[in-house]
């Protein structure tokens, strides 16, 4: 198969269904997505075998038990797809929103509508439940979409978008609006984020590597998310109950996730108080501490039993550890603090615990992070929890969508005139 | 001079002053912008002085009298870029407005908060009045910005520069907030784009061929505008009163703007009525017509005198003339223009001529381009006629911005969260 060609067809195809996707009913769209969850739950048995054949295939090959555990799909697995198709069909559609309309002196009233974006490209692993979310978050928001997955998925994907299409079919819609790229080629990916006339915009889930890959090859805009190194920052005025419990929900709620805190920044006032409980609740969940000189000294003299301490190194302060470990660092105040997440950060999600107003509402202003937040855990930076309903990611960019990215951010906005034949004078 | 790393200090200069920018009070930003419109009319004969070794070494050059004509600044001139300094500062700040704050279930507050973008790289012709135009709408919306104008400009953008720098100053704002490219060598632009540490967009104001290249070259986001070939559709529900004056003011009030008509569509029930009337309009103000064999034949049964009469080509519904000239072509009613539309378009402006509602409101929905008009004319697609104040371009993306970019397209939005202590179940 000459892979240019073919994704040059698929490019095609979906430009096309893209016109007719964007100008579909909002009730046409839904009927699709309760079709495409009817036929997941009616074929879970073939869905179910398809999977285990790439479960086979990837245990052959030696493949990493998290990724074995990401591939697998169950009768739970399949049950939570067909669901979440049927959740996006409750979302409202964003489509077609006129907002913002004002008169103007010449006469013309002028407005904003909410717009599909076209053709959305989605690269990702080995994780066949993405392959029915981006359906149908794409879908939903009027968008054609050509999905890549891990080349381990690839029996799997084949089974999930024979759902799909049967579901697009029951509405009348065109099949090309979802097309999954049926080749385990490497070069696919090349191809697809090199068509700038036939995909608008690519989004990369997947490792850091991946996505950097990406973004510095494509030729089309791209909304990523690269990592997340958070941040909680514990002002001298902080309310002493809230320290410890956002820390720990922050920390240890889950260690592998992109909205966890990796370094934790005190106010050298606050920091004889604070840091003992803090050392002590970490050292109690097993979490290594990488110290600044000074908290290590305040953690030693605390004489915590089981305290894993290790002086931090300045990699540290940069590192997303996505693990039980957490660097720290005593700072003067919210200057230094502000700064130095401004220096290191990813710029994912960061959070103050503070009851001084005018320093809370510093940092929300100061802090340039997708997310900021204020006496709160960075682990609530989520589509779901921000109430988006769904998300297709969290986007590290400034340009276009950041943060949480629902359906609004596969979404653009048009400007529209209303007139009554008025010229320009 | 090593290019790279002056191009490095200047993008390390920039984002240290962007921190403080962005953290600026209106109260500053005003100052500093009614400050450099005194120091502009304060050193009026010196600009021009500057301005005078510009023209002198253009014109040994040879260079194109059009280019010499956006070159020259003239009292006029000045003055007209001291007013427009003063008339951006009286423009609302967007920076810090909070939006859209819901209450979740989880306790949490959740909002977004308009910020800036950051650092914003600007690569222009040589037009002097671009360097104070583009400075001050960066600094109002709390960016800090490298300027590189045409190099036929040097003189007088470093003299713009020193009246910028001087009303920074007046305002305690940092100088590197605004940075002029001091050098002609063209290896600059090649690294302002490819900075992705320190420039967080680039907009490209310029020829086509330009913008394509840094498009496809650079390494950071690119807010770019390519051509405007834009549409007028005669519907056979048209009023008759609108539809000439409509595609006159659209075709001939300006023949070099983007937002000029280059194609007319004609419903084919309206072709025999409206034609001969629009043509003998164009054949008056001496528009050439490029014509499909349709609207050929029944033009040239008109009969009008002096009408300048081609037969169409495949190219000429893609051009961007920028002159008297008119593509025109009958197609069989709404459906077809869309289609043709979307196809051929550069997806700048659009305009429908009907009294039809339902016609109406498909062309809004269905056209896929970033301005899209009912009854007015393609002209209007402009940041000051659309209430935006001023505009630093008018993008044909759809990323971000799309159509005429105000204040609000240089700033993005991140999530802020107000809680109480709140922890992620």
């Amino acid at each position: 198969m000459d892979i240019q060609h073919y994704m040059h067809t698929l490019g095609r195809q979906a430009r096309d269904a893209s016109r007719l996707i964007a100008a579909a009913s909002t009730g046409a769209k839904n009927t699709a997505l309760a079709a495409m969850a009817a036929e997941i739950r009616a074929r879970r048995n073939a869905l179910i075998a398809a999977n285990g054949q790439d479960i086979a295939a990837a245990r052959a090959a030696g493949i990493e038990p998290a990724m074995l555990d990401r591939l697998t799909l169950n009768e739970k697995g399949v049950e939570a797809m067909a669901a979440g198709l049927e959740q996006v069909a409750t979302l409202p559609d964003p489509v077609g929103e006129i907002t913002d309309v004002r008169q103007r002196p010449s006469g013309i009233q002028v407005g904003k509508m909410r717009v599909p974006l076209g053709v959305i490209g989605i690269i990702y692993e080995a994780r066949p439940n993405v392959t029915a979310d981006a359906a149908a978050l794409c879908l939903k928001a009027g968008n054609a979409a050509i999905l890549r997955g891990g080349s381990e998925a690839i029996e799997s994907n084949r089974a999930i978008a024979a759902c799909v299409h049967a579901g697009l079919r029951a509405a009348k819609l065109p099949e090309h609006a979802i097309q999954v790229v049926d080749t385990t080629d490497r070069a696919a990916v090349g191809a697809l984020i090199t068509l700038p006339e036939y995909v608008d915009v690519i989004v990369p889930r997947g490792g850091k590597g991946l996505i950097a890959r990406i973004a510095n090859e494509a030729r089309v805009p791209v909304i990523k998310h690269l990592d997340g190194n958070c941040h909680v920052y514990i002002d001298d005025e902080a309310d002493p109950a809230k320290i410890v419990p956002i820390v720990e929900n922050a920390k240890t709620q889950r260690y592998g996730t992109c909205n966890t805190t990796e370094s934790l920044l005190v106010a050298r006032a606050a920091a004889q108080s604070a840091l003992p409980a803090l050392a002590a609740m970490l050292a109690g969940k097993g979490v290594e501490m990488r110290c600044c000189e000074e908290s290590l000294a305040i953690i030693r003299q605390a004489a915590i039993a089981g305290a894993k301490l290790v002086a931090a190194r300045e990699e540290d302060w940069r590192e997303e550890y996505l693990a039980p470990i957490i660097a720290i660092k005593v700072v003067a105040g919210l200057d230094e603090a502000i700064a130095h997440i401004n220096a290191y950060s990813s710029a994912h999600t960061e959070a103050i615990v503070t009851e001084n107003y005018t320093r809370a509402m510093r940092f929300l202003r100061e802090v340039d992070s997708s997310s900021v937040m204020v006496n709160a855990s960075t682990r609530f930076a989520d589509g779901f929890e921000y109430g988006l309903g769904a998300e297709i990611g969290i986007s590290t960019d400034k340009i276009h969508a950041r943060g949480p990215v629902g359906l609004e951010g596969l979404t653009s906005q048009k400007w529209i005139v209303f007139g009554n034949g008025e010229v320009r004078r």
